[in-house]
């Protein structure tokens, strides 16, 4: 190799790099609330059916569980605000009239509340998205007024709706 | 003291350990179900509403949770059978409506399903219990009768009903 194809290479290499920074996502630059690996073995914290007639039946419908992350699971029992990392997910699920009993059905969104003061500022330090179904697909399109708007009523609770039910 | 003390109260503490072996339980005598320590943070498996009209509303009517410890979990997530020590809790909850909403009210009972190969031949490996409410009351008179009779027809599912909701 001559030093010219070296310096080639090693310019090819510097672009490279930084292209790829300006898209892959980093700590330092991705606003948006994380997939909650793992939580179906947090911890459940309480649980809901919204029926036909419910205010948010169309939206959230259904039987939904709240599950929580350690982190968050503390802060809720002791009823202090939420520390940065803290997650709850709103597990929500069809319910199905069988035999005079309601059942679970297929999923219909996981939504998740993450808590980081410095990524979400407008809205109280809580970033909101909702996950499709089985999916990864991305259902939130304005958190302000999708999620945010509603949740403020809970602003001493740190908007957060659920109690840990022991 | 005498040498005549010494054996009266050496002889005291015999009698003492004597009458305590037979009135406290031990791990080799002890045929009880054991009260779930700490399952509220174990993994939520499912959950199910049983409403009136349904063939099991006197006995479970409400809205129940089921939860498994990590023994219990990797037998029913790999459709194994249960290994000793395995164990599932039957959390049972009143269904309160509430603005076309099904909210969870007082505990009824927190039923067990327990493994012991050993202990609880009778009734395929499994000890049954429940625990009255937020009390350690046992409420099972006949774990034959009163449980086993119906899980069994569970039984190539080790006696289980609940699957594992991913």
């Amino acid at each position: 190799m001559t030093h010219k194809t070296y310096w080639i290479v090693a310019l090819l290499l510097v672009v490279s790099f930084a292209i790829g920074g300006l898209f892959l996502p980093s700590g330092a630059t991705n606003n948006k609330v994380d997939y909650p690996e793992g939580y179906r073995a947090w911890t459940h914290v309480k649980s809901m059916v919204l029926q036909k007639g419910h205010p948010l039946y169309e939206s959230f419908g259904g039987i939904h569980h709240v599950y929580a992350n350690d982190k968050a699971l503390q802060a809720m029992k002791a009823g202090k605000s939420y520390p940065d990392g803290a997650v709850l997910v709103f597990d929500l699920l069809e319910a199905k009239s069988e035999n005079n009993a309601i059942v679970e059905g297929a999923r219909k969104v996981v939504g998740v509340m993450q808590k980081d003061s410095k990524k979400f500022t407008a809205t109280g330090g809580w970033g909101y998205e909702g996950f499709k179904g089985d999916t990864r697909e991305r259902v939130v399109k304005n958190a302000q007024t999708d999620c945010h708007a509603c949740h403020s009523s809970q602003k001493d609770n740190d908007y957060v709706f659920s109690t840990y039910r022991p």
